[in-house]
Formats: structure tokens, C-alpha cells, sequence
């Protein structure tokens, strides 16, 4: 590893000042249109074949994109502050994904997953967060980049630039892939239809955080959550509010009365479970009984036995509420994550290269990922063609926990992520590690 | 009154078409641009004084106004839709009141009230409803008469047509309030504090519909609602919903706890009491527990001492549930009305004037309102200043009650409103009436 | 009036004490054993003829009875407190009703209903309250006269003695009908099936209190409440609450949010209504998922179109409720009430008569009950055959309203009760008021 | 192991019987008083040291005992049935407990807990269940056995025939404890405080079932649950329902409302909680406002943190909801668990002589308890003293889960339990296990 070292010290700054970058500017999924522009500016010059848009994502496998009116914004946007026009235009109605190979040589295919979203927050602008203070919080109200994944790319960036100068290290065919909407688990299903992992031997994702500290990192992420993400239409009847109430169906008051039991689902006795309401909109003016509203859930379970559970039972409440008032309810799954398990021998591998790091004072066997992720998708697509899946985490510090608006990590340990990475990429391919040997062993 | 009903009937097909148009171009409380200059344009030609904006309701007194972003959008909106640059201009901030005065002679001021807002509703596009066959439907998405102020504001503009050109019917001064703003009783205090109704003789407001049949009126309202109209903000802390809830303060489960406590407060045994919880606003994104949460809600009673008790447990209940979720609490009042009476010497006048008419079929001593109208806050100053109010109702049959989607009424009554308020005014000031001697009498 | 009054002032003394010893001895409706055969004991010596259990009260038309266990429990302890054992033996299976009549000659049929049966409260304990100060507070723990049952028995024996030792001042006949079960709306349909008003030319019932002050009365109790009384059960599926509550079906948490949603019920807007869930009774066990949640409700309104909407809306909510949580839910009628209208020539009636009472400072012509009685059916079928009904209301001074656990009553007003009451027996019948003349004149 | 089967084969009948007379006849937590003397009558005999009532259990340290009342009906009703005059003489004031210890010899002190209590439950009277089919389901309406306590009191009471026949296969001291009040978590602790595992080297107990199969046992229970018992008082006014409603505060509501919010509090995001309220009882009439309702609730967590989240947030939710309704709030610890973990030499001995027993087919390392149990006060206690504890699971197939009304375990592993326990007393006392060296290594 040491021959990395000095190439990562050297092109660190401009790596912090990428991520820095990106963090002023969130996007919400599939509206990353400058994230994504930013990179492949970045990657076409070092020699990588990109694949952007719907050759990267299928539009049909699309699911829980916003409205064309909020593309077009985000456009426009992106545009105002950055991004090319003829990278924007080649990814229409929301196919803000990007694929970028490099071939080097004959051998075995490795493909690094970077998830680019943001979040639909409000930054805290409090002179206590560090985005704030050092001038890079975010520019678009609203928007934070507050799960790190500002920090996942540019991750990717650094690793297209190492691969690209350091020709000795590694062979065969390094694919990064740049997947939007990882929040609400919509883009990696929709990669996967358009062939993002076909072929693959070794597909890695990593996440930064999840309550690791900095220089500790673990080989697989355990309990990846299944989860389902559901927007709720709660349709009912306006009328006067004072003057004939009794001719109103509040659909308002059900969406309220659906919230509180929603939270109050009864939870598996042995399996984690989580539930949450994360936006309501109902009703348009004071004195009117409202007519219609709208929420968005998630809904979480440790195994798949879990997420059934809560779903079924979810749907009871759901449709009894809504029967209840004499409202219409319409449900429509906007996402949807798998758990998944790292394959044995890629953790072990993750392992030897972990140990040999000087920055990594601990390496865990595992470690709850504290949410989902569908890069859990990608991952069964590369195990069930035979190929190994790692999920990894890469510890930091937190100022605060995930999705929290003062959430903010340590940039050091990019350095480190972007380390451990290349070491990965390096022992899969330098001839020490034989995929067909793994395989064997695993059949 | 036979010397008016020619020019009633010549006049009608253009008053009807007033009406629509307004119909088709709805404003919110305080973006009535569009209306209040087709108004101005309207009443100008014909020897009106007019005081627009600031000199018709005080900018200070006005509470519940929108944000300055909607105030811009509504003024580009009418300036593109007829609006002239000169009225908008004279109404900055909201300040969309008119008030038109046209002196005859020596006498007593007679002022008559049309408020001409409309509501935050999508109105119905099913061929059922009649605005939408005829071609009269809203032409902006999620704005709607849905009240009728588009009727009260056409039977303003035709009594002012009916005084200017008759001018042996009537003496003194006519005094032509358009009050912005009823919805949520927000423009009637503010138009007060401006000395809208300073040295008024005779007060006349009226209110078309409120389930009274069509050829019918009533000399009074009654049960006119005392009723609060509150902002209410939940703050809490935002976190990942599956991470680390426990880090969370949920202002959306906050929030939605509220409202099903709101709509489940201990009402009065004896008075009539609503409450509403018209619009609820929380939360962000699917997977993060909400830090906000913000709801519009409305109290009403049918006496102080029932709005009183609504009052007192509804903040019981708001400051409860913020400290059961650990949440901070902000409260604002929006808009608040109270009950009046007609007086009855008004009341026999226009009981008087009915009977005459051949076109009214029944008439009433009083009859529910079935809500609140601010317009009490003008009976009051009227009455303090030892003048004459009165709050009457127009009978129409309703395609739908107030506030649906598919309200309509029957545009006919438009005529028959504009022959009552005419004679109102002809029996008020023409010499049989002697407000002096009402004055002892009730004194 | 005059003959009267040194009857009452020396007779006065011994009905507060039989007033009293009632107090101290509530019984719950249908188990009004001890009650019932206390005033049977007096009446029998006054030559009335009485009928007693289902010669009062139609056994098939009884609902809403208490368990047999109740009702023995009952008669034990009524008979360790003097109720006679014959009596208590000719009144099986709750069938607690007495029917007393006093032919004098030819002439109308007067009858008189006065309720007897107490409620489920513990009452106040404190030395604020008279009852406990003055020592005849309930000796039976969990029961109180609350509503002033207590008075209108003592009336009743009261008009008994009065009509008995006064045959110059009447004719015809006096019917006194001692109803039990009038809360919960249970007893008098039952008494109506067993002929109770048969026959009947004047039916007067009346009730003490309602916030009318003392020494005043009111010809006609208006909104009288339509009403229904519900028993509600949700059963769901027990299970551990933390090995496996992912099997549970949670029949309390059913109920909890049942209770929630039926107070939020839509109001309607012009007509009162009242909704109420005066007990929950839910689960066994702390650590056990509860299978099983027992309701006690009450939906009222001011019309039978706002009893229809209160209870099609609360069995939506019912129904959808437990729908969500997979329960089975159960719903009996327990009993109803239902409005009625004192007919106008008994109302004048009853105001000449006060009017001529100089203990009656003031004559209301109706005054709001407040609640629904169940004497309402009583009303309807003397109605119904031509008679006429009363329901007049007895001003008294409270310490606390109706169902307090520190209600309590002027004693004095017992005596202006008794005299009005008398005075209504007499005037309904010498001669001077024309039953045939008043048919007539409302045919 | 060999030479005690015939034994168990020879007793197993007499046994069986045994179980099943407790199962007709279950007895709350401090009431077990026929169980007690049943067991007491048994051991006698057979030359145990018994320790009954407060020498077993300290009076004091006794939380969330039934009302004195119950405990008087218990004893009533277990002297019908069985129990000794003299023994029932010995427990007063709920102090069912029973300490029963055989010293051998010199050697150390194995103590052994067995749990004897009911839960509050109507057991299953469908064909379906076995306890019905063959006649000995709970002939005690509204109680029964259904976590299989009156399995573990066989097994202690077989351990001790065992011990007291066979002289041979252990040495030392064997101390029998058989604990009332185990559900709820109260007996535990107060038999701690009277010194119930002083001097103890090792200490066992064991659960039945927790689905884990038949013929499988587990060494050590995982993830006991820390929780906290709480029984939680609303009072607020009664009020007529329907005449003065807004002078009441609804405790009812406040109830109800809190039920819903306790079920929705936020969880932890890593760690297993779990809230349950198990019983509600509110009100007394159903048109009256209530003014009492009782609550009893019970919250869990996998570790402390998990459970004092539960438990501050439920205070916070608590004190609001009473705080929205006007009420006063008493909340009163009824009981108490805590997690606990089996001391690894114990396991590796229970290990030992599991695999041993050609019974048992699968042995686990550990296994989740799916809930707590209070014993974990008394390995705390031996633990903290310098001994072992253990805390063992019996699989057994089970007709339905724990607390479930058909619950219903496989009687034959009772056989495979005594066998077990037998075992673990002879290996752990016959020389071949050293504490001292055990304590040695673990320090």
C-alpha cells in the first residue's frame, strides 16, 4: 500500500474541495443532474468509458420519481451552477446515473458502488456545525447532503484517479458506479435492469458512519433492513367546516388518525422493526373539512418475515382507517430495499487489506448498517451470477447522527476509504486471489 | 321599486357576466389585485370616490396576511389578467380593500359590505358542476369561489350602477365597502382601524346561500360564530428514522396526535362549538423523523363563553402534546371574529322592503348563518357609534353546500339581492325612516 | 291553592327524610328493588291499587338489563335494608317498575312519571359536600343519586299522600308511574309495551335541576336529545407482549383508538349532538397482548337526523377500527331515547297553574333539558292516542351539575314540586279544563 | 445419568398429576397459597428445612401486591381446595413463598428457582385445546397457567424427590426456590432482600418453551429484557355527558389517548424495546364524564439505555397527555426487571451434561428469552457473592405462544428437564467441578 500513499496525501485537498463542492449543492434523487455532471467532467478526461443516463438506468424500472416539474427545476439548476448541458440532456426524465469502466487488462471485472443523493433537509445554521462555519453548507434550501453520500463520491472520484495513474497495482476491469436515489431505495433496482452488474466478480459498496468511529472500519454490514416505501392518498370530501361538517369526509383527520397508529403497530417480538411517517400534506384551508391528504411511510423489518408483517399489518390499518371515515385511500410503493449478506470470502479478503493499513486501528467482522440500502439489489444480482458482494463501512466521527440537520463527518477518513478501496481493488486483481478458487470453495 | 326593475333587467346579462368572470379568476384573503381593480375600472367611470389599499384597511391591524412571495405571484397574476398597474400599485402588502362613496345630497351615510375573497380549493371538474359546463370554472389551480363572494362582490358593483344612475330613489351618501380577507376573518378589523365605517347611519352586509332556499331572505343572521383562527407550529428534532429514532422528537406524530385530540375537545353542553384543523404541513423526507410540523386550525362558538372554553382546552391539549413528544410549541392567532346582532330597527326595515318585493317569497325574521363573518367586527363600531347594523341573509339554492367543491348557486338571486339592497337603501334615506327616531327609541 | 299548604308544610319534614333515606340507598336501573318497595310500603295504606314487576313492565321489552348476578346481589342487599320480601319476589329478573292508581270517580286519567334509579359514581367524600356533612351520603360505594332520582320518588309519594287525604280538589284518576332505569334511556319503552300509559288523558313527567335556578319553572323541556346507547366489544387474540407480539390481535388498543376517534367524530353543523364513552374496560393482564376491550357509549342529537348521522359515522368508525387491528367487534343497543314536545294546551296549562304559585318567582315557556328521558316514549304514545303530554322542568340551585360526583339539590324546591304538581291534578280535573275542547282546537 | 431412569420412569405418572392439579388450579402472583402448600405438604415429608412466608420473602421489599382483599378470596379459596390451615397461617399478606433446602453433606450450595404464579386470563374453552379435552383446564374463571409455571413448579417439586432418593450422585446442599410474582417482576427481589441466595456457589433456573422445540435445550437465555411496570392513574371531574360536558375532564380520553401514544413512542434505533399496556379501566357510567381511569402498562428494553428511553419518553408522554385534559396523573412502580447474563463456567457445565442425555438432541449456547424474568435479581446477587448463576431453556413444543389462551406445552420434557436439572446437581457438586478453580479463571 505504501506506493498509494503519497499520491493520496498529494491529491487530497482537491478531494476535500470536491466533497465541499458537492455539499453546497444537494440533489434529491433522480434530480442529481450536476452531481453527476460534476464527476464525469472528471472521469472523461482520466479514460473511462461512461455510461450515463438510461444506458446507465432503465426509465422503465423507475420507480418514486418526482414530477417532470421538479426534474425540469433541478435542471435548470444544475445548469445554473455547473453542469453541462449535453451531459443533462442525456439523461432525461431522471436518469441521473452513471456508469464508468476502465480496462486494463484481461481478469476479473470489480464494481464500486457511490450512492450520490441528498436529502430533503434544512441544514442547520447554527454557528455550532462546521458546514456552516467554513462556508460550505448547503446553497439550496431545503436540500442537505446528511447521510455522507457527498463523501461516497467523492470517494469514487478519488478511486477513478488512483486506478487511472497507478497502472501496476491492479488489472482486468475496474466499473465505478454512480447510482442516484439511494434514499427510498429507487435507483439501484433500476441499474441492475439495465445491466449494471452483469458481469461482475467482485461488487463492493461501502457507507461511512452508521456509529463507527474514525480508523475503525468493518467487513459487512449486518442487519441491512428490508423496507418498504409507500405514499399514501388519504381522498375524501370538502365542506363547510362550521357550517355543514356533517356532509365533509375528512380525509385530513384520517391521515392524522392513520399516523398516530402507524407508529403504534404491533412490533415483532424478535425481530427489529421500524415505522415512520416522514412527510403529511392534507388540506387547503382553514375552514374547509379537508379532502385529501397525503403521506409518505417507510416501513422496515430486520428479515423479510418482518417487513411482511408490517406491511400486512399496515395495509389493515390503512384501509380500516380510510373505511372509517368514508374516505378512498390509494397506496402506491414508491421503493423498496432487501437485506443482503457480504459474501465470505469478499469479507475476508476486505479483512487482509484492512489489516495491512497503518490508518485502521480496528476491523470489525461486522456491524449493523442501522437502516437499508438497495445497493442490497446489486448485490444478490453479482452473488446469483456467481460472483462475491461485500457491503462494508467505513467508521467516522459523527457531529451528529445520521439525517440529523448537524450531521457532518470527519473528512480524514476519506483518505482512509479511498486506501482501502484501492487495496481492495489491488489484492482482487494482483493474482493473489483466485475468484474461480473462491467460487469453488463457496459452491 | 317599479321604476327599477327595467334597468335591473337590462343590466343583469352584463352583471352575470361580471360575476363569472370573477368567478373564473379567484383570489385568496389579501391577493384580491385582480378583483378590486376590475372593481376600481368598473366603479371610476361612474363618479366614485375611491380610497384603495392603505386608505381602505390599515396595514398594521392586518394579522393572517400571506407570505410576500405569495403577494408578488398573485400581483403578477392579475396584472396579466386585467389588473391595472396603477390600482395595484396603490395597494401594497396585501392591502387589496376598496371602499367607494358616492354623495348625493345632505343625509345619512348609508354602508353596504361585499367581501370578495375566495378559498384554497380545487374545484370540481366533473360535467356535473355547471361553472364547468358553462366554461366559468376556476381558471387557477387549487383557487375557487366557493362561498359566493363572487355573487357579493357583482351585487356591490350593481347597486353601485343602480345608485349612480337613479337619482330621485335615494339621498345622502352610499358607502360601498369591499372587504378583502373574510375567509379567516382577517380584513373586516383592519378596515375598521382604517375608519371604514366612521360615521355610517346605516350598516348593510349580506351573505348569499346558508341553506335558505332561493326567494327567500331573512332580516338577520343569527348564530353568527365567535371564532380564533390559530397557526400552530410543532418544532422538534430531526433524525434517521431507523438509525437512531430514539434521537428524534417527532413534530409530524406530534402534530398529527394534536388533531385527533383538537376535533376529540370536550365540547359545551349548551352553545354550539367547532373546531377544524383545515391544513396540516410536517415533515420533510420519507425516512427521517420530522422536526416540523404545521397545522391551521379554527375554533369557533356560538357565544364568547363557548369560544372561551374552546379556546382554553384547545391549548391545554396543544401544550400537552408538544411536551409529551418533547417538542417546542408555537402559537399565532390568524384571524379571529365574533358574534353580532342585527339592529332591530334595521331588521323591521328590511322586512318592510321585502314584502314589497314580488320576486321574494318568504321572509324571515332571522335565520342561522351556519359560521362567522367578520363583518361583525363593523356592526359593532356602527352600533358603538349609535348607528343602525344589519347582517341579512339572500336566500339561493345551492348546487352544493358552502365550501364543497361543486358549490354553485343560482345566479338569479343575483337580481333579486340587487332589488332588495337598492330598496334598503331608497326606504333608509328617501324620508319614511327616521334614524333619529330610532335612535331614541332603542336608546 | 291555599287548602294545600299546611298539608305540605306539616308533611314536608317526613318526605325530606324519605328523600334522604333514598339517597343513602341508590340503586343502579332494573335493580331498584329496595326503592320500589319503600314507596309500595307507603302507597299500599292510601288505598292506591298498585302494579308491581311485570305487571308494570314488559319482561321480553326490557334491553340493557344488568347480569342476573347484579340483580341478585340486589335483592339481597335490599332486603337486609327493609325492602319487603314480597315485593321483591313479584318483581323478577329486574322487572323493578310500580305502577300506583287512585280512582276517585268519572273523569280523566292523569298520570304522573317520576324515575327513581341512581348511577354508577362514587360520590364526593369530601366535608364540602351536604350529603356526606349532613350523614345521608350513599352507603352503597360506586353508587349516588346524582341526578335527583332521589326528588322525583319523593314528589311521587309526595302527590300520592297529597291526592289521597285531598278529595275536594280533583276527580277522575291519578296514575303514578315509578320508572325504572331512565339513565341509559332503558326503562320506560318497556313500561309503555305493559300498558303504563294506556288510557292516559294527561301525562306529566318532570325533572328537577337542568340550571334552572330555584323558584323557577319551565312549561316545556325543549331538545329533548334522541339518543343511543351502545355496548361495544372488540375481540382480538391474546399473546405475550414481548416474545410474540407479532401474533396478538390488540383488542385494547382497538378500544383506546375507537375512544379517540369517536369523540372526533363529525359534528353536524347546525343541529347539536353529543357523543360519549362513559366506560372502557380492557385486557387482564400487564404483560399479555389484551383479546378483549368492553365499551359503554352514548350518542346523542338534538334531532333524529343527527342521531342517524352520529350513528352512522360511529359504526363507520367502529367497524373500520377494528378492521385495522383485525378484531371482531360486537355492538348491542342498550338502550335509545327519543325527542318529544310538550303538547301546547298542557303547557298552558302548567303556566296557569305556576303562575298562580307564589313560591314561583318566574314561568319559563321551555327550557333545554339537556340530555335526553326516556319519558319521551311515555309522551309519544298518549300522544299518539289523543292525549296530551307534558314535560315540565323544576328549577332548583345545584352545588354541581347533573352526574357530579358532588351534585346535590335545594330540598325546599320538593315542596314546590309537590304543589305544582298537585295543583296540575287539580286543574286538569274540576271542571274548569275541557280535554274534548283542547282535542278540538289542536286537531 | 443412567441410573436414575427408572426413577423418573417410576415417578413421571405421579408427577404429571401433580402438574395438572396446579393447572386446575391457578393462583395470581402473591396468592399463591394452594400451590405453596401443595408443594410444602410434598416436600415435608421428604426431609427438607422449609422456609415459608416472611422467612422466605421480606414483607417489605414487596412491590405491586394485589388489595388485601384478593389476597383474602385467594386464601378462602385455597383452603377449600387443599391448602393447609397451618401453612396458609404462615404467608401473610401475599408472602407466598416457599424456600425448601436438603444438606447432604459439606460442599457447596446449588440453588434452584422455580416460579409458581398464573397469569389473568380465560383459558381456551374450545375442543381445540388438550388442558379441555382432558379435563384439567383452570377450573378458576379468569386465571390460568399459561406460561407454563406450573411445569417448572413440577419439575422443582421432582428435583426434590430425586435429591432426597438419591443420596449418592451429588453431595452438598440443594436449596429449592419456589418464587411467587414472577410475572410482573415483583417476587424476585423481596426474596432476594430476605436472603434467599446468600451463600450460594451455583444458582439455576430455567424456562420451558420460548420456541425453542422439544428435545433441544439452550445453556444460557439471551437478550432478557430490562422493564419497568408501571400502573398509571388519569383523574380528572365527572360531568353530565350530555348537559355540562365542558366542566368535565375526561380521564377516560386522557386513557385512551395515552394508550394510542404509549403504542407509538419513538424505539430505539439498535436496540429491542417493546411497550404493552395489559389492562384499562375506566369510568363508571356510561353518560357521565369519567373521571378515573387506570392503566397498566409495562415497558421493556434489551438493555438499560433501551429501557430508560422507553421510560423517560413514556413519562413524557404521560405527564403531557394528563396535562392536555386537565388531570391529575399517579404513576406507581409495580415492578421491575433487569437483564442478566449466565456465568460461562455454569454454561459450559449445563453444556456438559446436556450432551450427555440421549433426550436432548440439539444443545445451544444461548437462545433469546423473548421477554425478562426477575430471576436475574437473584444471579446478580450470587454472581455479586462470587457464585455462578445460569439461566437455562427447556425447549418444548408449544400449542400456542406464551400468554396465549391455548397456550399448552409437550408434558414430556418434564421428564427431560428433571433429568437435566438432576444432572446439573450431581456434575456440579460430585467433584468433578471446581468453584473455586472456576472462580479463579473467571476473575
Amino acid at each position: 500500500m505504501s506506493g498509494i500513499d503519497p499520491f493520496i496525501l498529494r491529491r487530497l485537498p482537491d478531494w476535500l474541495a470536491f466533497r465541499r463542492d458537492l455539499h453546497r449543492h444537494p440533489e434529491l434523487g433522480f434530480t442529481e443532474y450536476r452531481t453527476i455532471s460534476k464527476l464525469a467532467q472528471r472521469l472523461r478526461p482520466l479514460g473511462y468509458t461512461l455510461r450515463l443516463g438510461p444506458d446507465a438506468i432503465s426509465r422503465e424500472a423507475i420507480i418514486g420519481a418526482p414530477p417532470a416539474s421538479a426534474i425540469e427545476a433541478a435542471k435548470a439548476q444544475a445548469l445554473a451552477s455547473g453542469a453541462l448541458v449535453e451531459d443533462v440532456e442525456r439523461m432525461p426524465d431522471g436518469t441521473t446515473a452513471l456508469i464508468a469502466e476502465l480496462r486494463r487488462s484481461e481478469g476479473p471485472i470489480v464494481a464500486m458502488r457511490f450512492d450520490v443523493d441528498a436529502l430533503a433537509l434544512n441544514e442547520d445554521s447554527s454557528d455550532m456545525h462546521r458546514p456552516r462555519r467554513l462556508g460550505f453548507a448547503s446553497a439550496a434550501p431545503g436540500l442537505m447532503h446528511a447521510c455522507g453520500h457527498d463523501g461516497h463520491a467523492t470517494i469514487g472520484l478519488a478511486i477513478a484517479e488512483f486506478a487511472a495513474q497507478n497502472d501496476t497495482s491492479w488489472s482486468g476491469t475496474l466499473r465505478l458506479i454512480f447510482q442516484p436515489a439511494e434514499e427510498g431505495g429507487r435507483g439501484a433496482r433500476a441499474m441492475v435492469e439495465a445491466g449494471a452488474v452483469d458481469g461482475v466478480d467482485l461488487f463492493v459498496a461501502l457507507h461511512l458512519g452508521c456509529d463507527l468511529p474514525s480508523r475503525e472500519i468493518a467487513c459487512a454490514a449486518k442487519s441491512m433492513m428490508f423496507s418498504a416505501k409507500w405514499d399514501v392518498v388519504f381522498r375524501g370530501t370538502a365542506a363547510h367546516a362550521a357550517g355543514n361538517p356533517e356532509n365533509g369526509r375528512n380525509a385530513l383527520l384520517a391521515g392524522a388518525q392513520a399516523v398516530t397508529a402507524l407508529y403504534a403497530l404491533p412490533r415483532h417480538g424478535c425481530l427489529a422493526t421500524h415505522v415512520n411517517v416522514g412527510r403529511f400534506q392534507g388540506g387547503t384551508a382553514r375552514n374547509v373539512i379537508a379532502d385529501r391528504a397525503e403521506l409518505e411511510i417507510e416501513l422496515r423489518g430486520e428479515a423479510a418475515a418482518a417487513l411482511d408483517h408490517m406491511e400486512r399489518r399496515a395495509r389493515w390499518t390503512l384501509d380500516g382507517i380510510a373505511a372509517a371515515h368514508g374516505c378512498e385511500l390509494v397506496v402506491t410503493e414508491m421503493g423498496r430495499t432487501i437485506g443482503a449478506e457480504t459474501s465470505p470470502p469478499a469479507a475476508s479478503l476486505i479483512r487482509a487489506v484492512a489489516e495491512a493499513l497503518p490508518d485502521i486501528e480496528r476491523v470489525h467482522d461486522d456491524w449493523p448498517l442501522g437502516g437499508g440500502d438497495d445497493a442490497a439489489f446489486f448485490m444478490h444480482r453479482v452473488q446469483d451470477q456467481g460472483g462475491l458482494a461485500a457491503y462494508l463501512i467505513l467508521g467516522s466521527d459523527l457531529a451528529a447522527g445520521h439525517h440529523a440537520i448537524n450531521f457532518d463527518f470527519e473528512e480524514a477518513d476519506i483518505g482512509i476509504g479511498v486506501r482501502l478501496m484501492a487495496g481492495v481493488l489491488a489484492a482482487a486483481t494482483n493474482g493473489g486471489f483466485s475468484f474461480s478458487d473462491e467460487r469453488r470453495r463457496t459452491a
